[in-house]
C-alpha cells in the first residue's frame, strides 16, 4: 500500500523520498516531567511505574526515543532533576542515546515565590530566583544544554496587589542579571502565559510582553509558544509566523487544549490546528531537527493516559502533522493568494490534510530502524510491566 | 453621615428601615475547606494559623460569624471534616454559634475516581461512591443538616475516552440510589461545572444537564450555581432567574473568576454581576436568609489571602451587592420595562449600584451587635496571631 | 488505488459496500440564503452571479444538487423567499431535483422587532409576530416542507432592559400559540445561541432553554443546535448526544467559527470537532437520510467565498467527517471505553479519522452518477461564468 | 450633601478641590459616527433624529459638550463625514464649541478591500488605500486636527487564504508611506482587533502586533486600544499600563461588551474594569485632558439606545470612574503592595471604588456651568422631540 501512495503523491509534485528523509530526520524532545506522575489541583493520580527520578526519567525517554527514532533529547527540571554530579548525568542519559536539551528552573514551587520570583518586592527573594536560574546555567555547562527555558507562576490575583510596571521592571532586571551568563550560543526561551496559577494578571501574559523583554535583553533571548497558553480563538499559527520572520521564535511547548491550560496530549483537540503551524514552520524554514534555532519539546499533563503510551501517541500526532505540511504544494498555494482564490488556496492546505500520511512515518521509521507501530512494540516489550514492579 | 445618606434615600422611596431590617437578617454560609490551606495545581503554600480539623475551621467560622452577624452556618465536606462523632461536632459548632447547614461529600480525591465515580464504568467503584453519599446523607441527619450537595469531578479528557449517554445514565442511577434516601425537607444540591478537573468534556457541564437530571429525580433535587462554572460570557443572573422561576434553583457557591475556575474572592473581579444577581433574587422574592431554600454558600480558594480576612472581605462584598439590590426602584424598572426605555431602566439600575451602601450595613451591623468595621476587628482581637502560634 | 484503500479497509473489519451505499444515500439542506450576497456589520460585498430571487436560488441549489448528488433540499426564509404562488415553487423545485425541507420566519428584521418579536412587551407586535409564523406554517403546507426552523434575535443589550423571566414567558406564550398549528408530522425547530444580536441576554441563550420550552410545548418540538451558536470551548457532541437521547434533536445548522458567530465553511476551523458530531450521530442511530427526524442544514455566511463554490467544499468537508465516522469501530471503542483504556479509546477514533475517505466519496457519487469532483466540474461547466452574466 | 461628602473624603488624605478642578478639565472626544443610525449584520435600525451629515453630528455632539462640559472634541470618518470644504467644517465646529480632534480613514468599505487594503496582494489597491490615509492627513491639516487613528478591517477568514507575514510586510510598507507625511505634532494611532470582520486571523490582532509596527514606524506612531478589542478574560489596564510605561499608549475607543466587540456602552457590563484602567492611567500621570497625549475617544454602536442619551450616560460613567480614581490613595497602595499585603491594597482600591462620587461631579459641572444632571436637561430641553421632526 506503501506504493500506492507513492503512487498517488508524485504527480502531486510530491517528493516522496525527500519527505521520507525529512521524517527522518525529524526530532522532539520530550520533558522529563512528563514520565512522572501529574493531576490537577483537585488531584494527582499515582501511576504505577512512574518514574521517580531523573534517571528513571531518562530510562523512559530512551524508550520513548527507541521505538520512535525521533525523541533525542530531554528536557530537565531543577530541583525535579536535581542530582550530585551532572557530569554523570550527561554520560549516562548519552549512554542511552539521549541529550540533555533544555534546562528549567523552578521559579513556583517555593513558599517564597508566593507573591513572585523576579517580580518580588523583596530584594533577597529576587536574590535567591537569579540565583536558581545562575545555577541553572551553570548546569547547561555540565550537562551540555544550551537551552534555558523559563516560565514564571509570576503574577497577581487581585486588583491592587502589585504594580504591572514596576513588577515587570524587575522581570526585566532580573533576566539582565542571569542573559550575561549565557554563552554566545545559548538560548533564553521566554515564555508567555495568558493565566495561572496568577489569576488576576500574569506578569508575561502573551507574546508582545515576551517579545518586549526579548528585544531588550539581546538576540539570544527568543521566545517560547506553549499552545496552551492563549485565549481561546488566538490564532496561534499566526504569532508563530510573526515571531519566525522576527527572527524570535525560540521554541515550543507541544500540547494541546479545550478551555484552558489543559496540557493534554498535543492534537487532541483540534490536529488541524498544530498542521497549521507547521505549516507555518516548513513555510519558514524550520527544519525538521531545530534543535539548536528552535527547540521542539512536549509539555503536557498526563492525568489519565499512562505516560509512555502518552509520549509516543503524541509523538505519532505530531510527526503525522509535519508529514502533512511536508505535503503542501506551497508554490501553487502562494499562487492562489495572491490572486485572492481563498477556495483554491485552502483546498491546497486541505488536500495535504486529508491525506493519510501514517504509511510515510512508517516508511521513515522502518529506514532508520525504530518500530513501524511503537504502541504495539511497547506492549509487546513487556517495559510497563517491568517498571510496574520495579518502581510500585 | 449615616444621616445624610437617609436623606438622600427616603425621597427616592426607600424604605431605610425596611433595608436596614433586611440585612441585619442576612445570613450566609462559609466553607470549612475556606479555612485551610489552598493553591493551585503548581502549589499549595502553607498559611501560618491555617486550621487543621474540623474544629479549628468551626472556631474561625465562629469568629468570622461574630465580627460580621451575617455567617451563622457552615458547609462541611467529608472526608476532610471527618470526626468519630457527629452529635458532638454539632454541639461543638452550636456552642459556638454555629450550625452545620449542608454536608458535601468527596467524590473525587480517592484513586478509584480517576475515571468516574457515579459514572465509573465499574460497578464497584459507582458502589463505593453511592455509600459515600449515603454516609453524608446519615452525617446530614447527626448534624442537623438539611442540605446535600453533589458536584463531581467526573468526566473525561479525551474524544473517545467515554460515552457521553451512558455515563450521564449511571450518573442518574446513582443520584436515584441516593435520593430516596432524603427527607421530606431535605434538599440534593447538583452542581455543575463547564471544565476542571475533567477537560474534554465534564458530565454535568451547564445549568441545562444539572435541570434535566433534577426534573428526573424530583422536587427535592434542585441546581447549584457555582458563579465560576460558566464559560466566560455567560450571563449568570439569567440563569439565575429563570432556575428560580422553574423552582430548581436551589444555591450557590459564590465567588469570583478572571478567566477560567479561579475561585476568587465575591466580587473581586466583577461586582456589579453579583449586583444583577441579587437584583433577580430580590426580585425574585428570595429573602435575606433563605438557608432553607436558597443556600447562600461561599466557595473560595484563598490562594494568596489570609483565610479569615479574605471570608470577612467576601461577606462585605456580598452585602454591598445585597444592600444595592434593595435600592433598586423595581415598581419603576418594571415601567420602563414595559415601555422600552432602556436608558431609563438601566439608570435605575445605576442608581442603586452607585449608591454607595456601607453606612447602611454598618448601622445594620450596629444594630445586630456585630463589628461595624470586621477586618479591623479582627486585627484588633490578636485571634490571627493567636491561632498562628497555636497552630503553627 | 480505490482497490488499495478497500484492501487496507476490509481486514480492518470496514463493510465498505456498507459505506459506499452510506455515503450514497447521505443527503442535506443548502439554504436559500447561501445563494446570496453576505458580509458582517461591516460590508456587504456585492458577488457578481449572486442569486437575486427564490427561483434564481433554486437553480444554484440544483447545481449543486446536481455535482454532489447530496443536496435535495433547500431552506427557505420568508420573506427573503416570498412569492405569490408557493405551490408554482414547490413545482419549480422539483422540476429541478430539489424537495423544500424547511421554512424560516424571519423575526428579526422588522422595525418592529427593535426590543424583541415574540418576547416583546407590546402585544401587537407579539400578534405580528405570530402571524408571521403562521403565515409559514402555511407556506409549509403549499410547499410541502414538513419543518418549521425558529430562530429570534430576541434578547437585550443592558442590564434592567428587559425581565428574563416574564421575556422567556412570552417566549413560551407566543410559541404554544403557533404550535397547535402545526401537523402531526410537523416538526417545530426551536434554536438556540449564546448572543448576538442581542448582547447582553438572548431569550433562549443555550440548549437548556430551548429544551425546557420543547418539553412544555409537546413531542414535536426540538432543538436546533447551529455549531456556532456557543461559546468556545464548549463540548458540542456532548450536547448533541444528549438531546438526541432524550429525543430532542431536531436538526443542524452546519458551520464553522473561530471566535464567535463567524458562519464561516463547515470543518474549515476544527474539522476533527466535526468529525466527532457525527461519531455521536452514527453511534445515536441517525441515518445518512434522516431528513424528517434530525435535519442537517447548512447555514453560512460566504462573505469571501463565491458561494456555489463555498457550497460544494462545505459538502465535501460533511461528508469527509460523515466517511470517517463510519469506518469507527464502536464495537472495540465501547470495550475500551468499558475498559478505561482512554489511549485505545482514542487510537480507535483516530484510526478512522486520519483515514483519507476521498476515495469513497468518490465512488459514492461515481456510482450514483453525481461529479466525482464537483468543483472541478462546476469550473468546467461554465455555469458560474454565465450566471454573472445573467444576473450582474 | 456635597458638604457632607466633603467632609466624610477630607480625613481620607483627598483634597477634594483638586478632585473638583479635575473633574472640571476633563474632557473627553465623541466620535460622529456615533449620532447616526446603528445596528448589527442582522439589522439597522432607524433611529428618528439620526444625524444625517457632519453638520447635523456636529450639532449633537454639541449639545452633549454643552449638557456635560466635558465632551468639546470630535472624531470624524471620511467618507462618512466627507465635505466640500473642510476650513468651513472646522470654523462651523468651533462656533458650536467643538474642536475636530481625531481624523479616521474608512479601509474596510469599498469593494476593492474585499481581500484587505494596505495588506492587499493588489498593488493598485494597497495604493487606493494609501492615498485615502494621505486624503484624511490632509484633512487633519485643514481641520485642525492632530490624530490620524487607523483601523483595519484586513484579515482572512480562511486557513491559507493569505499569508501572515507578507501580508504584515505590507500593512508597515502602507503605514510608512503615509507615516513619513505627518507632521512632528501629529500622532498615529493604531489600533489593534482581536478578530472581526475578518474571523480566521486579522492582521494587527494584538497590542503587541500594534506596538511593532509603532516601533518600526517611528515615536510618533501608538498604539490605539480599543476596550471591545480582546479576547475575554484579557488584563486591559496591564496593557494599558505596559504601553504607557513604553511611551505606546495613544489613545482609546471607549466602550464595553459582554462576549465579543459589541460596541456597548462604556461600563455597562464591568464598571469595575473601567475604574481600574483610570487608576493606571491617573498613576501613570495622564492629565484629565490628555487630549494631545493620549485620545480619549467613545466608540460604540447605539442599537438599541438613543444616540444623545448614550453619549450622555457614556460620559457620566466615565466620570464615574474616573473620579473613583481620583479618589485612590496611591501611597498607601503602594506601601501596601511592597508588604505584599494583598487585602489591604485591595481594600484602598475598593475604598475608592464603592465611594459615591456623583456629587463630586454634578459639583464640578456646577462649578462649570454645565448641566448638573444633563439627562434631565436634555429631556427639558426639548432637543430630541426638534431633530425627530427636522431630521426625520
Amino acid at each position: 500500500m506503501y506504493e500506492s501512495l507513492v503512487e498517488k503523491l508524485n504527480p502531486k509534485g510530491v517528493d516522496v523520498n525527500e519527505v521520507i528523509q525529512k521524517l527522518k530526520d525529524f526530532s522532539i524532545e520530550t520533558p522529563s516531567w512528563g514520565y512522572s506522575d501529574a493531576g490537577t489541583r483537585f488531584k494527582v493520580f499515582h501511576k504505577p511505574g512512574s518514574a521517580r527520578n531523573v534517571f528513571e526519567r531518562i530510562d523512559d525517554a530512551a524508550v520513548v526515543n527507541k521505538l520512535t527514532g525521533a525523541a533525542p533529547f530531554i528536557a530537565i527540571h531543577i530541583p525535579w532533576d536535581k542530582t550530585k554530579d551532572y557530569k554523570e548525568l550527561k554520560e549516562y542519559a548519552e549512554s542511552k542515546g539521549i541529550t540533555i536539551g533544555t534546562v528549567n528552573p523552578n521559579l513556583f514551587q517555593e513558599d517564597e515565590y508566593k507573591y513572585g520570583s523576579l517580580t518580588n518586592t523583596d530584594d533577597k527573594i529576587r536574590q535567591k530566583a537569579i540565583s536558581h536560574i545562575l545555577e541553572c546555567i551553570e548546569i547547561m555547562r555540565e550537562t551540555g544544554a544550551h537551552r534555558l527555558s523559563l516560565w514564571f507562576g509570576d503574577g497577581t490575583n487581585y486588583p491592587g496587589q502589585g504594580d504591572f510596571v514596576k513588577r515587570l521592571h524587575r522581570m526585566l532586571e532580573g533576566l539582565r542579571s542571569t542573559y550575561v551568563s549565557l554563552r554566545e550560543n545559548d538560548i533564553m526561551l521566554i515564555e508567555y502565559k495568558f493565566f495561572e496559577p496568577a489569576f488576576y494578571h500574569t506578569d508575561i501574559p502573551d507574546w508582545g510582553t515576551a517579545m518586549l523583554l526579548a528585544q531588550k535583553l539581546g538576540r539570544n533571548a527568543k521566545v517560547l509558544v506553549d499552545l496552551g497558553h492563549h485565549p481561546l480563538g488566538t490564532n496561534i499559527e499566526q504569532i508563530v509566523a510573526i515571531l519566525l520572520s522576527e527572527n524570535r521564535l525560540g521554541g515550543f511547548h507541544f500540547n494541546d487544549k479545550k478551555y484552558a491550560d489543559d496540557d493534554l496530549t498535543t492534537g487532541s483537540i483540534n490536529p488541524y490546528q498544530l498542521f497549521l503551524i507547521f505549516v507555518e514552520l516548513v513555510k519558514g524554514g524550520v527544519g525538521p531537527s531545530p534543535h539548536s534555532k528552535v527547540s521542539y519539546t512536549i509539555d503536557q499533563s498526563h492525568c489519565v493516559k499512562p505516560n509512555i503510551e502518552a509520549m509516543i501517541q503524541t509523538i505519532n500526532s505530531i510527526e503525522i502533522a509535519y508529514a502533512k505540511s511536508l505535503l503542501v504544494d506551497f508554490k501553487a498555494l502562494q499562487e492562489a493568494q495572491e490572486e485572492n482564490n481563498v477556495v483554491k488556496a485552502e483546498e491546497i492546505l486541505l488536500d495535504a490534510y486529508y491525506e493519510d500520511v501514517r504509511l510515510l512515518i512508517s516508511e521513515a521509521r522502518r529506514q532508520k530502524g525504530a518500530e513501524v507501530d511503537p504502541l504495539r512494540a511497547l506492549k509487546a516489550s513487556g517495559y510497563e510491566e517491568r517498571i510496574v514492579k520495579e518502581r510500585g
